[in-house]
């Protein structure tokens, strides 16, 4: 495997001096491959091409320092689970030790399908060629299909790009997943056709039984037009075996849920332009979800700005994907968030725009004009 | 729904007064249900069964509350992936919020399978009726299948319990995952033979080409008596279904790569003993991995402790099962180690193993004596 070719992640490490860091490195690089110490490593293949190379070590201000650290793709195999594996899979549970940035090389881009719509390819299944989307979410847990039918109609007769469901919708008894996901497609399938739309359904898939894969091909019989994945409680592989899964053929957004441990300590974790974008990348998301700025969660603008920009990098690993910030969005806050997020981005409208019952197609519809006004909608 | 068949979670949150820990409280009860504001709840079974419950909230010292909110086995279904989901999803996101204690209830007890074998399963299967097991981790990643199978062998003839494969090792082309199980399977199979012994052979599934459930059975097929899963990289979902298959009837030890985020932060993510005890047994995982004390990883022996006592709890879900210390073992310290864990547990002996080469069943010989003669084998 050439030299080239080898995976690259940068670690922050928490150090004294650089006596330490060097020696964090190297446990970092022994730890991530072969996970024995360096004196038993076996001479020749392994110690030469498998165990982690430390390639930089730097200051990175007081009691920090900076490190790069290659891997061989031999490491990965073919399985992006394998590939977050060697990235971060022991030593996560170390302390101080944070993913700054990841660059996977091109010989895991070529063994990785990677997100197969992308930003150009979601504008034009969604019939959306310029301009931020809008994507209002269906609930509360609890509705019957019925009920959240009844929303993503109204939801696309006011414009919406996207039908996104909640994540905490899975397959409960007051709408059963298969109800649920038939009701829906049928509701958004109706109002495309009576408004000359092509608003996406993007159907939760939580693999009930065991199987995300089959559930996810089922909701495509079922009508929807794309899946919300929760890699903190699916893991990644799902989402790179759909991204790469020649029948599917639907867009894959993913969401944040259950990986908040990564970005609640600044000296430890994921730096959340990795974690919410270049990984998601990776993967294979066309779109991912997070905490937007402002809303009930304490994700800062910078930190935002962080995960569109890796979202968005033209020189990431396949098609750049669409960042979508959730919460937080109003009609009132619409010129803040087209400044800050430009056009290529999913807002996701949650809760508050329950608040209009019948009228949220209205809603919908202000929020778009909201939008155009600001310049960020076109 | 009975209200005593609700689930119920304690968490401890950053609060300056009473005041502002019940709006967080309240905004947690939502956030893991409803997920929209207070007023938009829907009248009736939404507002009165879904929503979760605050019904406790206490001081816990400076500038923290502790608070048990109660859900709905409704918001659940049937799925530990939503129950994940419920327990910490979104909330995860926020900062100050830690996971202090789960209680599924008996609604929960009779949707989930639970641990198939616990402690006392494991050691019919293992022959071992008593005292502390021994697991030697078969490694590095690099080596081929002829000779991890070598090192499985040699470990079984000096005594080992169970042959354990390192979560490092998936399907790279070093040692693909078929040839690899084939050939560590025929290896314990015969060293079992040879020496009357019933050592487990645990093969590592990471579900290859997106399917963990059909691996873990081809595993089975080919002759492993268990199998490894991470649910940090693989979720909850594969544990569950595998642990209530009929048709799969093996052990399950889970690996805690890829979770370190949880336990980086005292005022955030999830205590150690309810993330590697509780909910590795609510998802019917027998053995339960964790970093030990004094090793390369900076758990504590308190957070140990409370590891193995929530792996063992005669109250938790389902049967009781095995905390299973990875690192810093030795025969220096397996006096210690013996007084600490008692005899319920499985000792992981990983990389200062290897030292041994041709040796190490000799290695495994004397950690098993070393252990007997702590009173901690027996």
């Amino acid at each position: 495997m050439a030299s080239d070719d080898r995976v690259r992640v940068t670690y922050r490490i928490a150090a004294a001096d650089v006596g330490e860091a060097r020696a964090r490195a190297l446990g970092i690089a022994l730890e991530q491959t072969v996970e024995v110490p360096g004196d038993v490593v076996p001479e020749g293949y392994i110690r030469d091409e498998i165990v982690g190379r430390v390639e930089t070590l730097a200051p990175a201000g007081p009691g920090a320092f900076e490190t790069a650290i290659s891997y061989s793709p031999d490491s990965v195999g073919h399985e992006v689970l394998q590939f977050i594996n060697v990235v971060f899979g022991n030593s996560s549970l170390q302390a101080g030790i944070k993913v700054v940035a990841v660059e996977p090389g091109p010989e895991i881009a070529r063994r990785l399908p990677g997100p197969r719509f992308g930003v150009a390819g979601l504008r034009a299944r969604a019939g959306r060629p310029e301009g931020g989307l809008i994507a209002p979410v269906i609930k509360p847990q609890g509705s019957s299909a019925t009920e959240l039918a009844a929303i993503a109609g109204r939801s696309v007769a006011g414009g919406a790009d996207i039908i996104k469901e909640d994540h905490g919708l899975a397959n409960q008894p007051m709408a059963p997943f298969e109800a649920r996901v038939a009701a829906v497609a049928d509701a958004v399938g109706e109002a495309n056709a009576k408004h000359g739309a092509l608003a996406l359904y993007i159907a939760n898939v939580t693999g009930a039984g065991g199987d995300p894969i089959a559930q996810a091909h089922r909701a495509k019989e079922l009508g929807a037009s794309g899946v919300l994945l929760m890699p903190g409680l699916l893991g990644f592989g799902p989402v790179a075996a759909l991204a790469g899964d020649p029948g599917f053929d639907l867009p894959i957004m993913t969401h944040p849920a259950f990986t908040g441990g990564f970005v609640q300590s600044p000296e430890a974790g994921i730096a959340h332009g990795v974690l919410y974008g270049t990984l998601q990348r990776i993967a294979g998301a066309d779109i991912s979800v997070f905490p937007n700025v402002g809303g009930r969660f304490g994700f800062s603008a910078e930190e935002c700005q962080a995960i569109a920009e890796a979202c968005r990098d033209p020189d990431g690993f396949g098609p750049p994907i669409l960042p979508s910030p959730g919460g937080g969005m109003s009609v009132e806050r619409a010129p803040d968030m087209a400044a800050m997020y430009g056009p290529d981005v999913v807002y996701l409208l949650g809760g508050s725009l329950l608040r209009h019952r019948e009228k949220i197609g209205e809603a919908v519809r202000a929020m778009r004009e909201a939008l155009e006004a600001a310049g960020g909608g076109r």
